[in-house]
């Protein structure tokens, strides 16, 4: 049965609610490390083994310093059970800098992956898309934009079932020749490299508005843009939702209105709910990992903790290195000459 | 009283809405010079002259060899029509494109000016942004967006009224030390210019969530961040309403709840609608443009020219010029030294 190395410290909620999510996980039958301050963490239930681990690494720590000065730190020890073999996959909840430092120090990168990246499946209403990165690299450079186009391919086909991904590379304007001078050259690139992939197809740049419509499953850009973008969309959405519900409570015909509308609007309230993707995965390790966003409930740990499952059993990282690898896009090693 | 040159090619609507928004907004008081084909711009009315000018330079011709090889297109005209002091801003509703080089190559950067920006009054409810750059430069140095700080300020200060504006730096992060290389250095620039500048207040980085929870009155970024930014904001509340709309038609109870809540809605609705904001400003040159959206009716054209007169009354381009020149920011001219 596969095992998720699960880190109870600093979700919103505390860690009696991740304990909580992973025992609903545990119910579905994936078996749950979890490491935290036992004393709060209760039973541990049926599938889940408890590791006491209090140190938890605060957001205002300066994640490389405090990762490695606590290695009795809970994200520190659930992503060394990973790269021990106690656990195949990593879940936390609390600062994506520990977690991104962590994971890179002790699970590492893959064998050719030049940056890890973070991925997030953008909850736009019926239409889905994965965006990454959404904030490890601010910086990038065109070849670790092109592996991101087949890291978040692997992710959109193993997890999302997506046969063969749309992959977009976001931009300023549709035409190849629009962008900053590193997306024209990505652009270029991206041609060159997916030309001949059966992993995915390259449909060229997407716009801004382009990620509402439906063009593409996933959309590949650098972390400081992709975190930008991820946070406007989420923001928006939800003022829209918090304005429209001020304007139903303001009158007595509004709250009428309010409430005929509520039954319909619910499923659509829920699918732009960010706790409904499960949270983001940190792509281009060995092993998998998954920050969930620290305001989830019990749900939603529990369904970060099942789609690090499904991302293990449907081998996210097997297919990304295998397409990576046909498509001559593995980082040269020293002394081994580029595919060509 | 102040002449604005208009472009009456590109609309979606066509040159007769054009000619329509301008009549409308000289019926308020302002001059238009309309510049368009005279015979589908009807009866130029009361404070409007046509000059006839038929060609039109097209979205997807290259903007810059279709500059310079049709000095008779509407655009070149309507820009030389400014440089030669006939009207004191230009309104445009075509190509973004063509808008931006005709103006840079007639109405010219203004003196101690990188390059000129779009900026644009982003519709968030209740809590309008103003936007820069949304597009004219992907790729930007420091001492740009440092320019662009002041540029907006000035906007926001003459047109929108707001004093002393609050003035933010897009990032992934709000801590200083977050961001891209390049906006990391932008923001120690910023904090240095700024400190003792009565033109703005520098509120450190905004992130992309911060654009809808009133923290900032501009904020400034890169073109290609900048134009992602606005698309995902403008697409997303759209897809919002759209699928609101949708799910109000697909039952009785629905509908019912939907027409309760519509009187409600429609100030939030026409809050949010781009055309409210009369498009975006042209910003860093010798004398204003104003770009407005193609999809817009003859009331957003006629705010666009509104929006122009105001600015020029409320000298945007000296406030911007006179604040740049206190915090030593404008560029140094060869052979003089830059001001300490």
């Amino acid at each position: 049965m596969t095992v998720i190395a699960v880190d109870a410290n600093g979700a919103d909620l505390g860690p009696a609610e991740v304990a909580a999510g992973a025992r609903l996980a545990a119910a579905q039958g994936v078996e749950v490390l979890l490491f935290g301050p036992a004393a709060q963490l209760g039973a541990p239930g049926r599938g889940v083994e408890i590791v006491d681990a209090p140190r938890s690494i605060a957001k205002d720590e300066n994640p490389a310093s405090a990762v490695r000065g606590a290695p009795d730190a809970s994200i520190v020890q659930a992503a060394r059970a990973v790269s021990e073999g106690r656990a195949a996959a990593l879940v936390c909840n609390g600062s994506t800098g520990a977690a991104l430092v962590a994971a890179q120090l002790h699970i590492r990168r893959a064998p050719g992956i030049y940056r890890p990246a973070l991925a997030i499946t953008v909850p736009v209403p019926g239409r889905p898309v994965t965006l990454l990165d959404v904030g490890a690299n601010p910086d990038v450079r065109v070849e670790y934009l092109v592996q991101f186009a087949f890291m978040g391919a692997a992710y959109a086909s193993a997890v999302l079932g997506i046969a063969r991904p749309r992959v977009g590379l976001l931009s300023n304007g549709s035409e190849p020749e629009r962008g900053s001078q590193l997306v024209i050259e990505a652009h270029e690139a991206l041609l060159e490299r997916t030309a001949d992939s059966d992993a995915l197809t390259f449909v060229g740049n997407v716009e801004g508005d382009g990620l509402t419509q439906g063009v593409v499953d996933v959309a590949v850009t650098d972390g400081f843009t992709g975190n930008v973008t991820l946070k406007v969309i989420e923001a928006v959405s939800q003022t829209m939702l918090l304005t429209i519900r001020d304007i139903a409570q303001a009158s007595t015909r509004g709250k009428l209105g309010g409430l005929l509308l509520s039954g319909g609007l619910q499923p659509f309230v829920e699918e732009i709910d960010p706790e409904g993707q499960g949270g983001a995965y940190l792509l281009g390790l060995r092993q998998l990992g998954v920050v969930a966003h620290g305001s989830f409930t019990r749900h939603g740990i529990a369904r970060a903790i099942l789609r690090a499952r499904l991302g293990v059993e449907e081998d996210v990282v097997g297919r990304t290195h295998r397409a990576l690898d046909a498509a001559g896009a593995l980082r040269p090693r020293a002394g081994v000459p580029a595919a060509s």
